[in-house]
């Protein structure tokens, strides 16, 4: 047998017609909670990765990218970030990136799957960094619809770090118009929410509907994305407020308010970076604007199975 | 057998170690030249496109995203292109791109493979629209380089639609210094060369030699880049001068000259696409300042094989 | 890319958790007819191979195994075959079997589909070697249980090579005690048939449920089989007949029989293949023995989709 | 994502054109020996399996046809083993069928790598049944060349159940002229010694060197195989001896010496299996017939990389 001919893979399915296939070195952990299986798997190109029920989470590779594109427009946008709620978020590592912020006094995270933060305790120590140790941390074991509908006036930024909207799946209510108006609720006035949203490579239109649904709650629903190579396309993000809108940021003002409210350097993002998110060239722009539906919890909107 | 296994599977390898399952829809043909297998697959997924050795070259739905990212830069950068050479590009779709240009007085385009040209002529018609038969083009069946070493001054933009340089590949002495010099003598004084430059996800190494090698000929020297999706990641390009530095141009000021130079109207450049392309995040272009390195015909750049 | 990284793969699918890969060299032709995909594949471990609907029918590699182990212990048990029936066999290869016998006179080929007989025609000579054109055939286009309902004491042999019995698939009811009930009505007294019988490797209890069917409606009705790599594992056929029981026929009974009837040599049956064929081992004998279902129209047997 | 998409799969390459692909439902081990990968997989068609170097030895699909197939057909016909070695099998199971014996005093084991016999006692006790702990078994961690070179006169029978040939392999050594003649003199006068043999179907020339190489040092070399469809293919194994021929003994034969020599019921291995496994088709009789060589030292037989 040659070098090259590996026998241990993880096959990632996009549609049934269309698949990644990512050589595994070891399989550091597999075991199933009452909702989901979950993986620890260390991948020959990615690094060490999260698995959720078949669909990688995030790899050392590039999780960086991710959870930095997540977290620090909205929390640059706002300014100050006293209180932060992250829901979801398994890995740790998006509380990390909010624990960089020097104003921040309290960070929640809910989520729904205890067994997963174990795993990610014990086994990710490179994404999390020690975050759910840090004191300013409190961790609800909860379903994050029912905790963010119990909160009022509460937090200055709330991240939305959330499997995908699977029809049967455990999210797909925390992308819908009602839900969006409890999050409303939850933040003081002026605050800002901001949530993953699908790829705009492999559906467009769920990042346009879930942009749509934002829109019909807050007075700015900007999207913006990245490329994340371990999810194999671009991925896309919605960040909302009454009062902030990202996009108005220059690099300068940007890169201002990264040093003085950031601890350390980020490895993906800055002024120019944040720049480069928040411009979407034409045919992502002309898939947004065609797309008119709001998802709702009778009309929810799902990704393809 | 259910509605989602399928039989047919092009696979396309990263590495060994990492590789894209695309369902065939349909072979539409299968041929080897005296250069490399030749085939155009209808894809699930991705509709119709051309693989050569494997690779896939490009398919219908994104060929516009990196035909676009290829030719609009550097022709509206230029500002009144009357004659063009096309390095490579056997679809014909490069050329159509330069083809919308009102200024174009003469296109000429320079591939080795003849049968790759009579392939995409009988079989991407979507590709080439009738390119190939436009009375401005002239065509040359003959090695890349050698044509271009016995031209001078003749050239308003120069376009390298080449295979990736690899080690025993037909293209890795067009990404060289020694080639890039005669590339600048071919130029019209204040000419514009702009090259494909490899993957800024899959090598990014490759893709900042290629940067390094065209500033060590002209004074400016731009990497940029764009996602797509046929090929997995971000794709980079890398736009050079004397005179001109593309990432000046507003987005404003490049729809004016688009209104001015193109007929029709097209489906991914704009300004603000053009920004989106010029801007980079902040690790490509950490990785791009860490690389010193430089192609020569001894020392040449290579992708991994 | 190394030598060993391939890219045109056909994945035969056993179930949704177990598949086959096979390298493709050239798909030489690729087509739908009214029922069916039909590809001609030359693969490069097997060979030629057609495939119908994503399943391999048969590839050069073992084609003679499988179609002298369908076709030689029927005519040789029957001792003097004058008029054989064969329905399906697309590619020719058991009427080329049934051809070899100097006794026949008559061979009569009923298929549903011409489109595949066709593509055989014209692009699988080595499987069929003319056979079409023997003056002692005349082939049927037309509906297989249909035909053979229409038939009375007609033919000293049937031979049914079928696709296998699947869940709205063309041949399921070509597997039935209501069919097999016709057969017997078709085949002069003392006639005998054989049939493909599935997998006594991946469907043993489809395999058991025809031979209890046979059992049902002949005497006779003895279950052998062979190893066929084509098809990944042991391949089973069942012999059914009042008069005749092919298992009692001795090594040296089958090569004298051979002799006397066969024109030129065969390359996979003989007295010793016969013997090894009808010796079944313990796993399998029982099995058989503890399945005690019979398949009829209104209870057909399925293979798993 | 449906029902039928899988994403943890194990890929054994038969070639680098040819694989298969089984879909993993739990990693139950995962190590490095000194010597090797090795991995206890639990397979969703074949249940719990062995991995070597990517390499499946056995699963509990069918270990009992692989198992039994090696170790009765010696013991059988040896009539009277007192004493036994095996060497390899780490599982565990070549003991367990050669413990059956009610004549067996005393049973040696001889494997180099300690690690897998401790996955093993760990993890497959579905596969050995506390052999290793049977007190008629002593254990060696040894070279089993070494180990068989200094013994003399000692064993009845003689068990070779070790990984294939392969180039650089641990086993190769194992095959060659030089050993069997080590072995012979390790045997008691008209012992009795068996190997496996590779396959019938992937490897007819190794398979058929391996018989010429027995037949060279003893006066009885008989060749006999299985379908193993763990191994997707035919499985080959020789036996051989001074003394006994084991093709010479007939159905009724060995089912009254199963009932004298062996405790309870074996699933696969009877007097009538027996005539199976020793009834050889055709085309494999001519492969072993036209192939002349045998495997010294100096040129040993090695199976494809």
């Amino acid at each position: 047998m040659g070098e090259s001919l590996w026998w241990r893979w993880f096959i990632e399915w996009g549609t049934p017609r269309d698949a990644h296939m990512h050589a595994v070195k070891k399989v550091i952990y597999q075991g199933r909670s009452k909702y989901q299986e979950i993986e620890v798997i260390e991948f020959y190109e990615l690094g060490k990765g999260l698995v959720l029920d078949g669909k990688t989470q995030s790899t050392l590779y590039d999780e960086y990218v991710y959870h930095e594109a997540l977290v620090h427009p909205a929390m640059i946008a706002h300014g100050e970030p006293r209180k932060v709620l992250v829901v979801g978020g398994g890995e740790g590592a998006t509380l990390r990136e909010v624990l960089r912020y020097k104003t921040v006094e309290e960070a929640h995270m809910v989520d729904l799957d205890e067994q997963v933060i174990e795993v990610a305790r014990k086994y990710l120590p490179e994404f999390h960094q020690g975050s759910f140790d840090d004191p300013r941390v409190k961790l609800f074991i909860q379903d994050g619809r029912k905790f963010v509908s119990e909160r009022e006036a509460e937090y200055d930024v709330i991240i939305l770090d959330l499997v995908d909207p699977m029809e049967g799946g455990p999210a797909y209510l925390l992308y819908t118009k009602e839900f969006y108006s409890l999050v409303k609720k939850a933040l003081k006035p002026g605050g800002i929410v901001v949530t993953q949203a699908t790829s705009p490579t492999f559906s467009l239109y769920a990042y346009a509907i879930i942009r749509n649904t934002l829109a019909a709650v807050f007075k700015h629903a900007v999207p913006y994305m990245t490329h994340v190579r371990s999810f194999d396309g671009m991925w896309g993000f919605v960040v909302a407020s009454d009062r902030i809108n990202p996009s108005q940021l220059s690099p300068e003002d940007v890169d201002a308010k990264l040093v003085k409210l950031v601890e350390g350097e980020l490895r993906f993002y800055d002024g120019t970076t944040h720049l480069w998110m928040f411009t979407l060239p034409k045919h992502i722009r002309r898939g947004i604007e065609e797309e008119k539906r709001i998802a709702t919890d009778k009309e929810p909107v799902f990704m393809p199975a």
